[in-house]
């Protein structure tokens, strides 16, 4: 059965069966997510503040842009297009809360379909315990989600703005791995096996860094964000919005063995430009990263240090100290 | 030039200035969204919470299903955008606070065409306080406008499942008007005159009913919503909402003078299924309701009455009590 068959409100009235029926026990968010006062079906939601911090953030993919049925299954599509957003919070330290899904939808797309990619969604939201508590379904060419997310914290978000010079740069996790998986699948669709398996599943199912956001702001970082468009670029992100550059080593960047074995000559370039990750990347005062490292899992690493430059400027060298030329990709829609 | 000449990052970087260079001063939604901690720029947004109900709503507008750039220029589509958004936290009795915008678009669509966008949408956003705190931009094959936006309330928000029988049914201007503009437009697209401005306007540039709303709320009204696919359809889904049915006078629907003069055979068609009047309708009891309409503005009226019945059944009937048949025209975007 198809959307047009069904038509927008019986569609909106499954999936929103789906998302009451499966809606999130207690978890991360649930200490905040359950002042739910008006749910889905109103005007707007409703929920009760009290003092805090509000977070909010919002995410789109377009379907040929930023994914394709043959890389991605609706059911992956729907665990990204919740996990992007959670990121964006786990950066500020926050933990998410509230989330609105707009659809944008071909007429003939599949319920089927749908009922995947929801199916994706509650399982990465139900994770961090976001509520979905809405959204808007509307027709279009091409299929588009447009996810909008809340949430909240106690203590002072992190910022892209505090980096200064003489601070460590480290990530809380290894890098590349979903670039990999992306890679493996566009060149090698039908390669099996463990390599294959791990690889795949890091492009289809990143994992936010909620935890470790809450790990970094409870260590008193204050400078972080996710990485989503790849290492160099984020990075290139965060030091011109604090008006530093930095300079990276290439020996020290945590890149997992798969992802080394498997690419051997790409790995480095995986490592630095490969998208979708998720993992934070953070800087501080050397005590301080130090110490907040040996509180996070594998992978964790100082990658290198911020220096006083120009302004976004991010220098990459191996271990003997030669600079690595690397082109800014830029992952700009237009250009 | 266009956004692929600038890129993604220039037009943000130009679209940004515009906003905090034009950001709201002190209206009816500023004693709230001055609480901003982090604009946009960061990976979230972040403001300041206190004890209070929050309200969270989506709206997504197409090119070629929600309107088209022969009936709304960019800086109207700008303010409809908005608009459509602010109506719904006025439906629930809020006051407007934080917004995110997402714009899908094509790489051939011109700057200038963004910065009239931007215009109308900070026309409309000042006049309520919505503060524009980041958003999202992608490429896209066709333009769409996704606006998530947040509002704030202390007293109970108004549901549409309160209508009890016996309630009186209100609004709280006139309807139709919205239709009769986008017929003429479509019709006669160069009538010039009072009547056809008057018209033109009403579809391109309507004005949410935030104080309406405040004050139903503060008069004990508990049941609202406001009419954007129509007043015959949106009275059935709030009705079914409640469980009940509904019984309106033809004869008692508030229509402006320009609507019946220029339309004298289809006024009432467009009274009931004109879509984006953003007026509210509203249910109560006969005392309440009759001591809210005096405080409200011309156009404002009973319509009719909640009555026990098939839940969303609506009823139109004349002066003397004959029945007017009329198909549901269910603004369903796939069927």
């Amino acid at each position: 059965m198809q959307v047009k068959d069904l038509g927008e409100f019986g569609v909106i009235e499954l999936l929103n069966r789906m998302v009451i029926s499966q809606r999130t026990g207690p978890d991360n968010g649930a200490a905040f997510s359950f002042g739910l006062l008006v749910d889905s079906g109103d005007d707007t939601a409703v929920w009760e503040t009290s003092k805090a911090r509000e977070l909010f953030t919002t995410d789109t993919m377009v379907e040929g842009v930023h994914f394709t049925r043959e890389t991605t299954p609706w059911r992956d599509l729907g665990w990204k297009s919740i996990a992007s957003n959670v990121s964006d919070v786990a950066a500020m330290g926050g933990l998410p809360t509230y989330a609105l899904i707009t659809l944008g939808l071909p007429p003939a797309t599949e319920v089927n379909s749908l009922e995947e990619l929801y199916t994706g969604m509650l399982e990465l939201g139900n994770r961090f315990g976001v509520a979905f508590v809405g959204g808007d379904m509307v027709r279009s060419p091409v299929v588009f989600i447009t996810v909008s997310l809340t949430g909240i914290m106690k203590d002072e978000p992190m910022l892209r703005t505090n980096a200064r010079p003489g601070d460590l740069v480290a990530v809380t996790r290894d890098v590349g791995s979903s670039g990999a998986g992306l890679k493996l699948m566009q060149g090698f669709p039908v390669e099996t096996g463990d390599t294959a398996d791990y690889l795949r599943n890091c492009h289809r199912r990143p994992v936010p860094e909620v935890a470790a956001g809450q790990l970094l702001v409870k260590s008193g970082i204050t400078t972080a964000m996710d990485v989503s468009d790849g290492l160099f670029d984020d990075l290139s992100k965060l030091t011109r919005a604090s008006g530093v550059s930095a300079r990276i080593r290439a020996d020290q960047l945590p890149v997992h063995q798969h992802v080394r074995q498997r690419f051997p000559d790409d790995w480095l370039e995986l490592a630095l430009t490969g998208g979708e990750d998720y993992v934070l990347l953070f800087t501080g005062p050397k005590a301080g990263v130090d110490s907040t490292l040996t509180s996070l899992g594998e992978g964790a690493a100082v990658i290198g240090e911020i220096e006083e430059g120009e302004p976004g400027h991010v220098a990459v060298t191996t271990a003997s100290g030669e600079e690595i030329s690397l082109e800014a990709h830029g992952w700009d829609h237009f250009l």
